[in-house]
C-alpha cells in the first residue's frame, strides 16, 4: 500500500466485497481516502459494522456513516418490510430485468452525499464500486449512469463552475465478480472482513441463499480463492 | 385552480415565496401534487412550518418532510453556526460571486430525493422553484445544471429505463422576483403563509436585514403588491 500522499477522495463504503475492493484500489493510487457510509433503514444494519471494520483495516483517514430516510420514500426489498427479499433458485445472476432489491434512485441519492461531502473537502475525486457485469438490471449501476452523473455534478458546485470538478471512478465497473476478488487480493484486503448478503442474521452471517450471497460464493470459486465468509446456515 | 385530474408531480417546497408560487403553478396544470420538504438541520427551521402551511393552503395531496443531516457535511452558513449569516448592506442583489449562504450540492441532494420519491409514486414530473436571476451565484440555480440533471434523472431510474423518464420543471427560472410575485398574486397565493428570511426569530418572524429578506422586499415593491412580511425588527 503506498504512502496517503496523493489527492483526497471520497470513497463510497457499504461494508461489502466490491466497495472494500474500491477502496483498496484508491489507496493503492496515493488518495488519502475519505470514506462514507450510509444508514438507511436497511435490513442489513450489520452490514455498517462491516463498513468500519473495512475502513479501518485499509487505512482511511476518516469514515462518516449519514443517515437516510429511505424508508420514508419506500419501493425496495431492502427498506421496505413489505417487500420479501427472494431467495431464487435459478443462478446467481441478478442480471435480467431489475430486481426487486433495487433502491429508487440509491447511488444517485449515494453520489449527490458524496458530491456535497467532496466538495467542502476540496476533494477531486469520488470512488464508487458500481459494477455493469453482474448488476446490469441496475439502471445506476452503467456506466451511461455515471458519466452523467458527472457531467451534472460539474455543473453543481463551485468547485466545478470554478473549473476543479470532480472525476467518478468507478474501477471495477467491467470486471467480473471472479477478477475483483483476484484485485483485491493482490492488494491485501481481508475478504473475512466484508459482508455482502442482503439478509444476514443479527450476528451478521451471511444467508448463502440470496442473490448476493450467491453471486458471491461463485466469485471467489471462479478466482480459486478461499471464500472466507461466515455463513449463519450452511448453504 | 383546476381539478386534480392531472398527472402526478413531485414539488419541492421550502416554506418561502418561490417554491409556494411554484406549487401554485404544478396546480394550475392540473397535477395531483406531492410535496416534499427537507429538515436539513437549518436555522430557519421554522421555514418547514411555513412549508405546511403552503401545502394545505394550496391543496397539496401530501407533504412528506425529510431530514437530511447537512450538518455532517457542513460548509455553509445556513447548515454550520461557525460561518454567520451576512447582512450586508450593499444592494439586495446576492447574485455577485458564490454567496456564504450556498449549501454544497443543495439542489442535487433535493432533486434526487425527489427522483426516488418519483419513481415510488410513478410521477414522471418534478418542480423546483429555482431561479437564475436573483440567485446566478448558485450553480444549481442555472438552466445548465437543470438540464445535466434531468439527463442524469433518465439513466438513473426503472422509469427512464423504460422510457417514462422525469422532467424537471423550473417554472421561474427567467421570471424576476417581481414577476413570480404577480404570478403567484393572480393564483391567489398568500404569501403571508410564506417565509423567505435567512435568519426568522424563534416566532418565525423575518429580521428584514439578510439579502433573501431585502430581494423579497424588493420584488413585492416592484410588482406593486403590498408586502404581507412580518418582521421581528423593523427593516
Amino acid at each position: 500500500m503506498s504512502e496517503q500522499s496523493g489527492e483526497r477522495a471520497v470513497i463510497l463504503v457499504s461494508g461489502g466485497l466490491d466497495s472494500a475492493t474500491t477502496l483498496a484500489l484508491a489507496r493503492e493510487r496515493g488518495h488519502v481516502c475519505h470514506a462514507l457510509s450510509f444508514d438507511y433503514g436497511q435490513r442489513h444494519r450489520v452490514e455498517l459494522r462491516a463498513a468500519r471494520r473495512v475502513t479501518e483495516s485499509l487505512g482511511a483517514q476518516e469514515h462518516r456513516i449519514i443517515h437516510l430516510d429511505l424508508r420514508a420514500i419506500g419501493g425496495s426489498a431492502l427498506t421496505d418490510d413489505a417487500i420479501a427479499v427472494p431467495k431464487a433458485a435459478a443462478g446467481v445472476s441478478v442480471g435480467e430485468g431489475i430486481p426487486v432489491t433495487y433502491v429508487p434512485a440509491r447511488n444517485t441519492l449515494f453520489l449527490s452525499y458524496a458530491l456535497a461531502w467532496s466538495e467542502v473537502l476540496a476533494a477531486r475525486h469520488i470512488f464508487i464500486g458500481v459494477n455493469a457485469v453482474d448488476y446490469s438490471g441496475y439502471p445506476d449501476c452503467r456506466p451511461a449512469f455515471i458519466e452523467a452523473f458527472q457531467a451534472m455534478a460539474r455543473l453543481a458546485t463551485k468547485a466545478g463552475v470554478e473549473g476543479r470538478g470532480v472525476t467518478i471512478h468507478t474501477p471495477l465497473i467491467h470486471l467480473s465478480k471472479a477478477e475483483i476478488i483476484r484485485e483485491g487480493t493482490r492488494l491485501g484486503v481481508d475478504y473475512g472482513l466484508t459482508l455482502s448478503c442482503y439478509d444476514p442474521d443479527p450476528e451478521g452471517r451471511a444467508c448463502g441463499h440470496c442473490d448476493s450471497c450467491r453471486l458471491r460464493a461463485a466469485g471467489f470459486a471462479a478466482a480459486g480463492v478461499t471464500d472466507p465468509t461466515v455463513y449463519g446456515v450452511e448453504p
